[in-house]
């Protein structure tokens, strides 16, 4: 493949946080009725002015600064003692052994350990399982890497009972030679989680198969009420076949300091840090400090943001129900809704342009987590709430209004 | 070339703060006489306590954080307000425009910069023209992407009229059909700098073979007294095929907020940052304010921190010319220090570990830097004047102690 072909394939134009690099001076023509008033809301990633970071968090920050060289310079793969402490934690969460020594890297947020994770084990031609709908940097990753995207669908609608993978797919796409599976959980923009059945066919698929799982836990920690969650690591997986990844940039919202972490098998780990010693050397070294607030925040602060979100989660599904032709599914856990909406007499990418001129309203088109997601918009709802519920009445009023 | 194959190339052993991971076990039966009691000094990086970070970093730092959102969040290529401002002051710098809009990029380190060039242009059967020796991640960063490697010799002991880079291979390998040349000015190991006329042929060059250049620039504000240095990007290279990259990571001690920028051709840091987006996302972004202060240190404070690094090494380059069989040549710039050694009882990899376990002192080993290099080792001389002048009268006391 050619240099010009692998950038062309790598689109940012529709990224999150990206917008401001777009022109819209084509869209007068199709613009239907007049600008709708309210506060711009950007549902294309956290704000975390109204969720701001973990109590703590600046002034741990501010120790490692004082702490000079030995906070600035560490490891490649993270400072020992923040990874020894992290280690009993993550080990405690997901419920099975960490080894803080050889099986764990910080990284530069869990970007940064995605694309460890994937450039150490997937190069040209390999077949890589990839969920659709899925986070959309997993599929340009394995393009990146000049890889084979082998497509598992996720049916999130079908019943609450599971996320709705289609296991069958999965083991078709096993026995086609997929070596690598890569997925989030829950699922990033459905917020479904997989349920124990599915974790555990997974595992076992990956066992018979000695297939290489990489299990993107970002959002794991933000669980609503009664929703059961099972760690694939803790589920019978060869542990030398499984990297799990988390990071504190949602929930926490530590997303400015870029912190991530990937743990799991040694012999991928250490190929991890290989590379992040020429991608990046290291997540930055005093940053690494903040990582000491993660699970340890205080009192009931983390009990008490789920139910803030669980909250805006309810009031922004009424309203996007009580609208003719939107469909939604509950998330079960993390800050993503991922509605359908009905044909519109506009292409979905300039009804996504059309939103943010005429209502102030920034979302993530579908078409960026999978082919057949098109007609449906991803909102990161860990927003402040009252201008979400606006903001979502004004993104079903323009659904109306541009019905085909 | 297989994955496995892939990574073992990969190594970072002997890489710079690696060390801790190393076995010495087998070590015993080479060692000769005592232990030197001393300040352990370790030369693979500077001691950024001994030469802090400039001044107000951590207070702009701190206003990133009260910033909130908008500092947390930034287009993949950083803040547009940063770049802005930054542009001005590179284009001050090195003698020629800088396109805060479309030609510059913010990233995790010079290291994130450098590791996105080389993405941006190189990929698998290229030829890349690599000067020997140079910063060891050059070399890596190619054979990752499955690049050919066109070595290019610098003889930097030569003269001290030019940094001695050998212009008929450069053109050779452009003949031989090399698209890139990545080089670092001032050298990193030996802190030479490009001579005007060097570094006009090399624009030169690159212009008749339409090959692209790619110039670290991490140490070039670091500068010894009557030092000339000439920009690549303002003498007569097409704009379009050079990028350059620099940071506040080594002179200004601000690597452990990891900042690095790269700026040149548009069509360039366009690929850049489609990659910076599934790499790493962007530079941390409460750490990329900190580069308000980069260019704007206060009074004469620049001045004074390269008056100290100079007086470091006159006073190294003394011990180490009263040595026996050792040479040195004054670094130009940077501080960077690479001696070439005698032959010695004991092979250079083995030495380097003696040299911690006995002396206390850590450098880098010169076979990281290039084939022709094992009897050198690299110095990073920003450290505590006393404690380096120490340290390096070990190191000579050693070398005479396991002389072949």
């Amino acid at each position: 493949m050619s240099i010009q072909d692998k950038f062309s394939k790598l689109g940012t134009d529709n990224a999150p946080g990206q917008e401001v690099r777009q022109q819209s001076s084509d869209l007068n023509t199709l613009l239907r009725g007049e600008t709708l008033p309210g506060v711009p809301v950007d549902f294309s990633h956290g704000d975390v002015d109204a969720f701001t970071p973990t109590p703590g968090a600046f002034e741990i920050f501010a120790d490692g600064v004082r702490r000079g060289g030995q906070q600035a310079y560490t490891e490649y793969r993270g400072a020992s003692r923040i990874r020894e402490e992290l280690a009993g934690k993550l080990a405690a969460f997901t419920g099975a052994p960490v080894d803080a020594a050889n099986g764990m890297i910080l990284t530069p947020g869990t970007q940064g350990a995605l694309f460890l994770a994937v450039a150490s084990t997937v190069t040209r031609g390999d077949k890589v399982a990839i969920v659709q709908p899925d986070y959309f940097a997993n599929r340009k990753l394995v393009e990146f890497f000049e890889g084979e995207i082998v497509p598992v669908r996720l049916d999130y609608m079908k019943s609450d009972a599971a996320a709705g993978l289609d296991l069958d797919q999965l083991e078709d796409a096993f026995r086609q030679g997929a070596k690598v599976f890569v997925f989030s959980n829950p699922n990033n923009p459905a917020g479904v989680v997989y349920s124990e059945a599915e974790i555990r066919r997974i595992a076992d698929l990956a066992n018979i198969y000695g297939a290489t799982v990489i299990a993107d836990q970002l959002y794991s920690r933000l669980r609503y009420t009664d929703v059961a969650y099972a760690h694939l690591r803790a589920t019978g997986i060869n542990p030398a076949n499984v990297i799990t990844i988390m990071g504190p940039s949602k929930t926490e919202s530590l997303s400015g300091y870029r912190l991530g972490v990937a743990f799991g098998a040694p012999k991928l780990i250490e190929r991890m840090e290989k590379l992040q010693a020429i991608v990046s050397l290291r997540a930055a070294g005093y940053n690494q400090a903040v990582l000491q607030t993660w699970f340890s925040e205080p009192g009931n602060w983390m009990d008490e943001r789920i139910r803030l979100h669980q909250a805006i989660r309810d009031d922004l599904l009424k309203v996007l129900r009580a609208a003719d032709g939107v469909e939604a599914r509950a998330p079960q856990a993390g800050s993503y809704l991922f509605p359908r909406l009905p044909e519109l007499a506009v292409a979905p990418p300039d009804f996504v342009r059309i939103l943010r001129l005429q209502a102030g309203v920034i979302v993530t088109p579908g078409t960026e987590f999978g082919p057949h997601s098109a007609n449906s918009v991803r909102l990161n709802f860990s927003q402040d709430h009252a201008a979400a519920v606006n903001a979502v009445e004004r993104l079903v009023e323009l659904v109306g209004r541009y019905r085909a």
